[in-house]
């Protein structure tokens, strides 16, 4: 991104909390807050102050299949930040009595999440479609599992997991392609780590074909159908119904973004004007997906009084299955396409989102297409395409998770 | 922003919940929501579908003294949404049917806000500090006063705020100023308002002192020391402790800025450190800041379990007490500043950023500086006007918020 005075740098790890057995369960995530403890020639305040002082953006995120460590800074911080996030995954203390402290943060982490009746509805959700999968615990896991965490397991993680193949460096700002490989090569040279092992622009799809090798228990999900509710003393009703979707990269994922954006993507889809703006029924109602390796998720969520609850489950239904029944206008079409692009267009401002992009192409071996081609791919799609697609997920097993006060709402 | 292919331009109302009465509470919220609902040459699903078709991010904001409507686009499009602002903005329907039916939309929004632990937290804090002041109500207004809102007090309000000079343009992008200009002219040519009243480049300061007039009631507020807690069935306990802090554009604010981000600005922060990391009784501690026309507040908010509370009160007050009565070090300065310069050079790849700092200043009355500038007046900032400000504070009248379970937390 030439002229950019920023970088946005990630460390990623092909590794998240669906590596986890019931055993393991939060270690992925715990290892992440550990990582900014200390290591042999920096302790836990030298790597919070390293970060602060560039005035970046500077974090880490765990998720069930993935882990990232962060920055975007000024490129003239970026050799620092570069040899810190290096240190930080590779030399980590993993000090015992800092883990011992950091249980209580991590505990307040869950707690306050708890307190979200979004990040609940959420968890109940994954929990109710996944059944005994791994991919049905919540990303931290839980506070009684926190609680006899051992040390040895975050040790036993850590020398299995942030090891190659599984980790991938990827950047995108204002630095050349050139300096970046010199910092991270001088990074693993000061951390004692060998070399890269390999490395390519943006420009060369050198992504590999199943993305990196060694990720994950390749145990398949299988939906499972239902519906839960968490009682809980809120106004509002949450509401998350959803079917089995499309996995990342999946071939049809164009039409899938097409259907996502037309149903409930934006303030003129039609799950907006419908439960909204022609009914009032609800400030937030929209389209959501999670894509793992082998599996994804499609759903609609909205927030509600209670007594509104079965009304706006019936509307959301009834706006999927017109999509499926009726083969939208190519004016619609239109309007969904030229949204896409612009989106996409706009996207390639942010080194943060480019890096992103690059990182799960190559995580999950899908290979990285120029901007221009994806607003083509998005272009070839058909309105029969999304149809038909609306059609198939319809006539999927489905779930329903409510989070708020009791309500008897149901799908029917 | 040469070379930029985005733009953001935001239309902005000096005017905001603090100039509203008791009787016409949440009127300047509701209003907001209404200028999507409808012009005499477009409906409400027009204006969604010609905002969602730019790909853009594209919403308004209504606080306690300032609306704004804005949209980031490509700056193809920025001609067509200039359009489509100024005419929402002079020529909304404001239409009684809709009106009634965007009741329920904005009751479900105060609903779901009053779900969310930290937004009752900070409005409660208001409530209290303001006493009597119209900056102690909700920006959206309660429930009850909305279900009896009066259709004709929005069309009062409209009338009476939405004129010049309240009215102000603000853009940032890759568009040139004389494009910009010309736009908004068109704009304004085919709304049939008039035309602007002024413009001025970023870099010629001709930002009005005292700002536009006409603003708010200049009722100057008295801050109300006390307690409050509202009691809710959470898990953590959400804590809010303050006291009166700097209004909006105060000569001193740039130290007021390195004493904010020291005590409580990143994860190196005085109270980051000595909360959660030294001790691990919190996950989220930071300084918070509400600047007004003429009067500020200054606050430590923290989320933690109940049992801990008291303890990360005193933990809170002993720390900012320390920076009163230490004068910290050159080196611990040094990187407040450099943190500082870092975030804004990094602010100034934003857009949106950039958009927002032109209308403030000229709203406030702030003169605009120069990125260098403002660094060299950072960089000027000393010890020791870091610490006697933090003792000035210090010696103010303080207040305290709880929301979460009963606890017996003071502050002492």
């Amino acid at each position: 991104m030439p002229g950019l005075a920023s970088e946005t740098i990630g460390i990623w790890v092909a590794a998240g909390s669906r590596d986890e057995s019931t055993e393991t369960a939060g270690s992925t995530h715990f290892l992440e807050h550990m990582l900014f403890k200390g290591t042999p020639t920096k302790d836990a305040k030298t790597i919070a102050a390293a970060f602060d002082r560039t005035g970046g953006d500077s974090n880490a995120i765990t998720a069930k299949e993935l882990t990232c460590y962060y920055s975007r800074c000024l490129v003239t911080d970026l050799s620092d930040i570069t040899s810190l996030l290096v240190d930080m995954v590779s030399n980590s203390n993993l000090d015992a009595e800092e883990f011992e402290r950091e249980r209580g943060v991590i505990i307040e982490e869950l707690a306050m999440s708890a307190d979200d009746p979004g990040d609940v509805l959420f968890d109940d959700f994954d929990e109710l479609i996944f059944g005994d999968h791994p991919l049905a615990r919540p990303v931290g896991a839980t506070k009684d599992q926190i609680r006899v965490l051992g040390h040895h397991t975050l040790l036993d993680h850590h020398s299995t997991t942030y090891v190659p193949p599984r980790l991938v460096i990827a950047a995108a700002g204002g630095a050349t392609h050139e300096e970046v490989l010199g910092m991270v090569d001088d990074a693993l040279a000061q951390a004692g780590v060998g070399s890269q092992a390999g490395s390519h622009t943006w420009d060369s799809p050198a992504a590999t074909a199943g993305g990196v090798p060694g990720r994950g228990a390749r145990e398949v999900p299988t939906f499972h159908s239902g519906r839960s509710h968490t009682v809980k003393d809120t106004e509002q009703l949450g509401i998350l119904l959803g079917c089995e979707g499309l996995e990342e990269g999946h071939p049809d994922r164009f039409v899938y973004s097409v259907l996502l954006t037309m149903l409930g993507g934006g303030m003129s889809s039609r799950l907006f004007q419908s439960v909204r703006e022609e009914r009032g029924l609800a400030y937030a109602v929209n389209c959501v997906a999670s894509q793992f390796t082998d599996f994804g998720t499609f759903g609609i969520y909205a927030g509600c009084t209670p007594e509104n609850g079965q009304a706006v489950v019936d509307l959301a239904l009834a706006e999927w299955d017109r999509l499926a029944q009726e083969v939208p206008s190519r004016t619609e079409l239109d309007a969904i396409v030229s949204q896409l692009s612009g989106s996409m267009i706009l996207g390639l401002e942010s080194s943060a989102a480019r890096m992103n992009r690059l990182a799960r192409s190559e995580i999950f071996g899908i290979p990285l297409e120029s901007p221009l081609d994806l607003i083509e791919r998005v272009r070839s799609v058909t309105a029969e395409q999304v149809s038909t697609m609306a059609g198939d997920l319809m006539g999927r097993p489905k779930s329903l998770s409510l989070v708020g006060p009791q309500a008897d709402v149901v799908l029917r």
